[in-house]
């Protein structure tokens, strides 16, 4: 057994299978990519990583089974699956996601191949577990996929605590202690037991909080996109020779001397280095964007930003057009038991509308870019995009949104 | 100067006013009255008092004063009245102000009367601050009245991370570092500045989630319920000589003990010690419930309790009805300032609209009784209130809730 | 089983013998009476009661017996130890046990008779535990009552974190989490395993600095002072009609409402209520007192007290000699395991020397007066006690002081 | 004004000079070197940076100044030294510096150069600063010097704070808020002020204790050696091209990517990124070493590490000599108020000699070699250096050494 010291569970027991996977490069190498991407351009004590993360969505995911009091073959599987949930990470976690996926067709909880590969496949398979099995797990199959991958999972539970406590946002601070205690299962569902109405809206309202404020910052926005960017250019070089794969199995240290030595990158990379950031040039909501722009795929939004530096009469990789997708509308699928029936808990709190209705109203369509060209680029983005702004008041209400983030923000 | 550690704020600099108003009895008082009263019967560790939570609005407003760059006599008026908020709270602080509130005429925020008289008076005249000044303050009137008692005051900003860290309920855990720093004023009226609709919304979600997992946790409401009987029987037993006026200014030393010695109330006394509490004999949601027993006076409620003991054949005593006030329909009146206009939050944020409407579904009128006299109390309540519950589920529902309760409390 | 929320550990889980326990009127009643009696004079935060300090002393029992794999039987025995441990205590703690244990021949911690009776013997034995082994355990004796009443003990590793988070002072923040899974039996005895000097160490240290900081402040010390004058007084007082006995097993409410009512303690009760404190006219080192005031018992003490009010013209009310016990040479009994062998700390480490030499240097002889008598009184009891002080020097290294402690206390 | 939210100190208020400080590349630059270096190896969440203690230091630095009512251009300078004292670490802090210091001649706090130059230089002189003056500041000269580096500085204030805060061990948790307010000046000379034996001494043991359990802890010791010898070689590598200049002011990243991809380095990197580090093969105590051994210069150290891999049988590069230079005996200089004097703290406190003491019980040297390596690597060494133990005997120890270790470790 070992017992690890963490900065936000105190004392962490590793034992079983988990204790074998930990010394897998797969899973030491999570030490190397932190855990909010840029965000610590924003919270400069963001600094933690993927690698602590794991070690305490699993030490919730033993506290969890316990109470749920599952033990043995099938405990060992939600072990190995919960401190192995993020090894198909890129580098900076979710920040090139996107393009990673473009190229390779895979996200990072799609990881049957790599647990059944090298080392970590040696250790599953020593300890009769099927890689298979686990990697289900991982992507949210079968009974305690819930508890890995879901609505009430230990990965969220974590992260909120996590990120609270090293960003010093206190909105992620759950009961994360109730909140594995109160797990049960009803008809073959994850649901949190009688009196738990709070305990499961505090979840969603700790996420519905940091979301603007830590993981959707407009200064993580930016640095996430000028990183994306630089990434998507280092692939485009010839010099770099750096394919999606070989991105992919990156860490942060790997991906930052790439783009420093790459001619194609390096002015990315100084910027990033230096926090020498873009800054909006637009920020428009949901009703001022036409549904198109919503929907546009990456051809087209790249096509979109040449005809703005175009127009604007800058260089085209002074231009950045960020557009997230459309807030979701699956139903939230946090169940809890009310007078001895299961119940969605949109149907309980009408909390869960509310919130979804808050998601809307903080999409932000972006245009970033260097600060001297944002009024040319501002106004050319309206035009080209055919935002009901006037181009006008583009600069004014930027300027007032600049301030305030100039205080609260590093 | 003196400087005094506290457990949430580290190092509270008291100086000026606030040191002469420190030496006095009112405030001195304050030490003997539990913040929450009996919610450390559900809490164990939520014995702090009114007095360390004076000291944290004092220290709050000071910060939030400072940001606001209020200085002279301007702020020592603002700072008498954050640390003499609280002195009008009888025993047990809001427990039985609506028993001393009928009887006396007056809230415990009514303070005029009382900071013109004895040492305070003097404090405050000897500073050159008027006592009815510092009294509006108090009351919430004028433009720094919002400061101390209105929807952004230094008294919530206190009262919830202070619950937070004394009861272990993490719920409370707001930015109130953020909060005091992005007070501002416009147009006459305390708003929040730019880019802090979540900054708002965070306060009012964490009072929602509080309310019903402390403030009006079922346990503390019914040893609240029986601790304002007993107060009631004190006021009339012959042989106490207790009146209102001297209920008033017990502490809850004095309360205790009178309680403890009184025939009448050493019964319900000696069950508040032992915590040996009533139990939930009937527990409806507002729809439940005929509108004009929600709105029944307390002459009403007692013939309500009267008619359901008579039909369950049990004596008087054994009978509670607690009936909260319903839900209030005001307008939240926090406002935020949002692309340069002052916007109420409700406007800004479908969360506003969505915690009033949690409000009414956490409502619940309450009958107690003894656990062995339930049975017979709920369904003689259930008759005599005319509630759209069938008696014969009560006790079954009401069992389930109470295996929960027993979980999750002590 | 009951979970309940503490400040201190989150969850506490209470099962089996404790379970039953926690309903008897002997536990209920610690809810009434402060862990740290006057320091709350000091640091405004810490009302904390012997109650929730009894959880969490049960609650690390049973983290230290599960990694000690103690179960059944033997387990229940140390779990209703610890839970019952402070039942003997009287109000306000430690603070007037000298004066009960003069009269009554009992401290608090011989609780034979007490386990045996009443609700607590019946659960007990209803749980097959012999009242008496319970309450050895509780005395420190056998193998278990080292974890329960030792110098590894549980009951210190909870005061010292919950002591620190009540007071705000952060000395007592040890790692209690470390220590427990570190806990092993060797030869019989209670001893910290390889690699842990520095955790010994760090227990040392937290009480050694919590000390002069908190539990022996000299305002918490002069304040104590009182109360236990005061509480003598109602002793002996023929209107009280208070004894020994009586006064054990009353609670804060209980002496504080006799001391209120009684006309030989008013005075003192005012002060107390009012933070209207006798502050030191003597404050005398270890070196400047004669040793025969250092033995000197009680009756002694009261004699000096009416020579040295004699000599001031003073009411002998108005005098109190304080001489702690001289600091005790007892080795050091923890052990610890060093390259497989069990050595005492004292041989490992230098710090546990230093630390006894500390208390030499921080012993204090104090004579205590109100405000104005100082002077007179700091004379003659330098006088009277034949210190090793220019009387003179008396006022003015005591006004330092009192400048000092103006800062830094209530 | 910026305002800086971080997760030690909540909010930093950053302005002036400060300011305009935190936009310049070699600022920025500290984001990228982790404060603790390879204690993340043992601690995984000790991930923090020089740039958010940078801004932690300036920001307990303007609290001291505060309190010591300093203000204005000398205040700046204090400023400006508190954010810059760290610019001049090179990549992982202290790990390699003794490295570069042999090859450069200067020390990290050595930066009258660096901040003469480039935008540092330029925002100094802006600001109406003299770089020397803030550089004399940073090297721990003049009047100030001692509050950004000495015995009492807010260097370490912050710093052990932090690290607690991310490792997870208490021990550095002190009380800042009060060393802060404490400062004084008494004949020049920085003190704390009547009253703070205590807090000097915690001050003193949080250091004392964090050294052992994270600093110096065997496994940070272990993978900074390695760490440093990898360097080493790739100084000395043709291929690779780096020179001491070029290695002093790389960050993390550009380290870690030079290691990967230079041959002659490559092995040590692979297993600093799997955390298949070397172990123990020899760890003996001060006084089983003989003088000269501890008194060897780098050229003799490597020396005998020829001799030891020569004498084993094995390649040169898998044997790794570690001696910490000799517990040093200056002086404290912390300065302590007592009774109205100035004291050396050591005088008054006998800790200080206590701990000094101690420092001599925990040194150790090192020789550490692959595992399958250790016990042909520990006799050699045994031999070689002439350790007064039997050779025998090192691999029993060391054994139960590392059993040990596996708790409590990652």
């Amino acid at each position: 057994m070992k017992v690890i010291k963490d900065s936000v569970h105190d004392h962490i027991q590793v034992d079983g299978v988990a204790r074998d996977l930990l010394d897998t490069p797969a899973l030491q190498r999570l030490r190397n990519i932190r855990q909010l991407g840029t965000v610590s351009l924003v919270y400069p004590s963001a600094n933690h990583t993927r690698f602590e993360h794991s070690l305490g969505v699993y030490h919730l995911a033993c506290e969890g089974l316990e109470h749920l009091n599952v033990e043995g073959r099938q405990a060992e599987r939600v072990h190995a699956a919960a401190l192995l949930h993020d090894v198909g990470h890129g580098p900076f976690s979710h920040n090139i996601e996107s393009l990673t996926h473009r190229r390779t067709g895979r996200y990072h909880d799609e990881v049957h191949g790599l647990l059944a590969e090298g080392s970590v496949g040696d250790v599953l398979r020593d300890h009769d577990l099927e890689p298979a099995a686990v990697a289900d797990l991982v992507a949210g199959e079968g009974r305690f996929g819930q508890l890995v991958s879901g609505e009430l999972d230990v990965d969220r539970m974590d992260y909120l605590v996590r990120d609270a406590h090293h960003t010093g946002v206190p909105y992620g601070t759950i009961d994360h202690g109730r909140l594995v205690r109160e797990l049960t299962f009803a008809d073959g569902e994850l649901v949190l037991d009688e009196g738990n109405v709070q305990t499961a809206e505090s979840l969603l309202v700790a996420r519905a909080l940091m979301n603007p404020t830590v993981y959707s910052h407009s200064v993580a926005r930016i640095s996430k996109a000028m990183l994306r960017r630089a990434a998507e250019r280092l692939l485009e070089s010839p010099d770099a020779d750096v394919d999606a794969e070989t991105l992919q199995w990156m860490d942060d240290h790997d991906l930052i001397a790439a783009l420093r030595s790459c001619d194609a990158t390096s002015d990315f990379s100084r910027r990033l280095d230096h926090r020498d950031l873009f800054k909006r040039a637009v920020w428009a909501e949901l009703d001022d964007v036409p549904g198109g722009i919503i929907e546009a795929d990456h051809g087209a939004i790249r096509e979109f930003e040449r005809e703005i530096s175009a127009r604007a009469d800058v260089d085209r990789s002074r231009v950045i057009l960020d557009v997230p997708s459309r807030p979701s509308m699956t139903e939230s699928t946090t169940r809890v038991m009310v007078n001895g029936e299961i119940r969605p808990l949109g149907q309980q709190s009408p909390l869960v509308e509310a919130l979804r209705a808050a998601q809307y109203s903080q999409w932000r369509l972006g245009v970033y870019s260097p600060p001297d060209l944002r009024d040319r680029v501002g106004r050319a983005a309206v035009e080209v995009l055919g935002l009901d702004i006037d181009g006008a008041l583009v600069s004014e209400v930027r300027d007032g949104l600049d301030a305030t983030l100039d205080q609260f923000v590093e």
